[in-house]
């Protein structure tokens, strides 16, 4: 004990560098965000981490960006500073929250010193209250790290990343600028962050949120030794190998591919979810017709047989020992709206990886998540195509970032469609000629591998209808 | 008594009609915000209601443009969906919120039938709380107008209104899909919205924050018929005349110019504050000297004399007989950062209106705020020159903008800065090659009236220079 207190003296570490090296030993390599005078002198640590400074055009942005990293490199870092710049990163860090992705969101705050004084600084309500923003961020973040005492900020921090890293959730850490280069022991690094899942019992394992909270090597197993016949929610599209023989089709009730799908999953005697998230954008408007009778739900904390839930039993265990991992191959990443109900028919090749946003449903979040799933994969050292659809209204909503595709040399294949669909107003209303010639200039502007623009008139695709039509008579419903 | 109820039923008006005649009648004449299926059917009532839709291209622009519209046509609404729509706009609200802009936050919402069953919709976190989002804008609003019951929404969309426009600050407004078209009395329509300030005690009557809540005539009377010489502060500036002979010049401390003002100012035997906001960047980072015991502080709900606090006095009273009203002439709309500190020095032409978001302080802001005054400026049939000073960083994250401006006919005059300065991290770190590229191609392709690229190498303002070294010192600081 002794020891290691003089060890820890001898090398003491400033906060920034205790908190990069940490998320360095986690896996990540870039992190993204947008520098602010609150967090300009964190931001000088990176590189000596071992981590890429990534500034995006704007925070939200970065907030998508860092969503497209950790889908593809299991977790990312989001820096912003105080006020101004968590709170235009707050719905993708939303988003994040809503589909289960592990982003930590590190905010670069005004000293303890200014908060302890109540001081009206710039990016403030001029109010005094410095907790304004954290409240708000506490409604959709699994765990909360204020920084500001410097024997207690190491445990704060490891227990925020482990947090992200099980519940695959976003944190949230505010770090004032008098804690950034506070002395805090060293000799801790030592010592891995434990990223164990808590353990289950054996008897009752089983798990969910297949793709989110990575058991897709144990659905595989599952695939591969057993009879059992696997259909894939629109959610759900690309996380399992849709050539292998037990491979039904696409379920999402009467928007079912093929259609008589619907009928063999809902005649099934028995039906064993995994991660499922019957949301109506999942299920074509909440037309499911399985019965909860004959059903069992596997999900990510909790597990229901019939109707009864298991609270504390997760997936992970029983899946854990049977393992096939997905092959780097394509990524597809496909923005909500018509681009993502549009792929629903589209039969994936194996080990394709597809990202979509289905259940928050940002507009515009594609673009951004593109960013950061190109450069996560070049992160790992992967030669992985990645390839984006998105309609253009989603667009350009947050079209500034592929100069941040540029800056880092990044080359996705990019798919934005350009012409009027049915519901026009499904999208944002910029269907017309500035917003073409919008576009056009942005083409010819950017050297990328690939920018087409495509998609017949009223071709909305089968999926989109029908959900429009489902949704439409859930919002006018009374009872 | 019986005659109104008659009449009411004779002619009940849908609650959209109902909110948007209101806006209307207290002198909204465009709308900004961003389609989505929650607010689509509210969208259809706002023509005949003689309000035009703006359709921005993402919702920090929307909230933005109504922030610059609402600092010329005294209010304005913002219209989001729920979840996705109304977090991207926060960081706008919150800046109005923060500087006192009259913005009514519209949200269109999920039915209360699905809130009441807890549906796993799009555009949720999962878990069934449809109340987080709200519980985030509370923070930022001075009133909250969750509409459910119809019998109750007149009511509650009278007074968030009549709140959003005394206290100049943001109020939200949630309406569920199926209240949309629910019926209410349309009669109350006859009666106006009471819009008056509450009575003072005539013997206390004074006031401040003298641009935000109407008092410029006021101030001016007071110019006019007294001796007293008058200094602005940066959020200040273009507030007054400056060529009146009582005109003293720009107070900023240390910043002050010419810099003689700020001993002229210190060493006054009384300094009588309108509306001060003693922010870091409004006071060059906190320098103020003045002595609390020699001034008299008037502000929008209170006023401090020496060191007694008057809770309930407020400017508008004493002031309203005298009056002046400021000539519609040049806009000028600074973004904070290098644009808005460069313009101190710059002495302002008569009836010349400044805007800037010297407290909030968000990067990107004065792209939106352009479109909107532009906008505003056009709806009251003005003839004004709009000119935006914005630095290239500050201009990437919301450039889209612009093609709103295009679309609605807008041609203001905007200066772009695009060459390095001595702090580039200040800016959003896009001082490179692709962003110069960005910003020639976004020239070329938008016919602007004036579109200009300058600023020399390391020719940082001043005030600039001297704020950052004073933020600087007030971040590293600990006691």
């Amino acid at each position: 004990m002794a020891d290691i207190r003089v060890q820890s003296l001898q090398q003491p570490v400033d906060v920034s560098e205790y908190l990069f090296r940490r998320l360095h030993e986690i896996g990540d390599r870039s992190v993204h965000g947008v520098p602010g005078d609150y967090n300009l002198v964190a931001l000088d640590y990176l590189s000596d981490c071992g981590l890429q400074w990534v500034g995006s055009v704007n925070e939200l942005n970065a907030a998508y960006a860092a969503d497209g990293y950790a889908r593809v490199n299991r977790i990312e870092a989001l820096i912003t500073t105080f006020g101004v710049g968590e709170l235009s990163a707050i719905n993708g860090v939303a988003g994040a929250f809503s589909e289960h992705i592990p982003v930590v969101h590190i905010v670069g705050c005004p000293s303890t010193a200014s908060k302890r004084n109540c001081m009206l600084l710039h990016h403030t309500l001029g109010n005094g209250d410095f907790n304004v923003f954290a409240n708000m961020s506490a409604q959709i973040s699994y765990a909360m790290a204020k920084l500001s005492s410097p024997s207690e900020i190491a445990d704060q921090i490891d227990h925020a990343l482990r947090q992200c890293w099980i519940q695959s959730r976003p944190v949230y850490i505010t770090l004032p600028t008098d804690m950034v280069q506070a002395k805090i022991k060293g000799s801790r690094l030592k010592q891995p962050i434990d990223l164990a899942a808590p353990a289950n019992d054996p008897e009752k394992e089983v798990d969910a949120c297949a793709i989110r909270h990575r058991v897709l090597p144990e659905v595989h197993s599952l695939m591969d030794k057993s009879s059992l016949t696997m259909f894939v929610t629109p959610m759900g599209e690309g996380a399992i190998d849709e050539i292998h023989g037990n491979f039904g089709g696409g379920y999402a009730e009467a928007g079912s591919h093929p259609l008589e799908v619907k009928d063999r999953v809902e005649s099934s005697d028995l039906i064993i979810t995994i991660g499922a998230l019957k949301s109506d954008f999942n299920t074509t408007g909440f037309s499911y017709r399985t019965l909860q009778l004959k059903s069992i739900d596997l999900h990510s904390d909790h597990c229901v047989v019939r109707y009864s839930t298991y609270p504390e039993v997760s997936m992970k265990g029983v899946l854990q020992k049977l393992s096939e991992f997905l092959k780097d191959d394509d990524i597809v990443v496909t923005e909500t709206g018509t681009a993502n109900f549009g792929i629903w028919d589209t039969k994936f090749s194996k080990r394709v990886t597809a990202f979509s946003q289905i259940l928050w449903g940002s507009i515009g979040w594609s673009v951004g998540a593109c960013q950061g799933a190109a450069l996560a994969a070049m992160d790992n050292g992967a030669d992985r195509r990645i390839i984006l659809f998105v309609g253009d209204g989603s667009f350009q909503l947050t079209a500034q970032e592929v100069s941040t595709m540029i800056r880092h040399g990044l080359s996705p294949t990019m798919y934005v469609s350009c012409a009027p669909i049915h519901r026009k107003s499904l999208l944002v209303g910029c269907r017309d000629v500035n917003s073409a010639t919008f576009l056009s200039y942005a083409t010819k502007a950017l050297p990328l591998r690939d920018f087409e623009l495509y998609m017949p008139k009223k071709d909305a695709p089968r999926a989109l209808m029908m959900t429009a039509e489902a949704s439409a008579k859930t919002n006018a419903q009374t009872e």
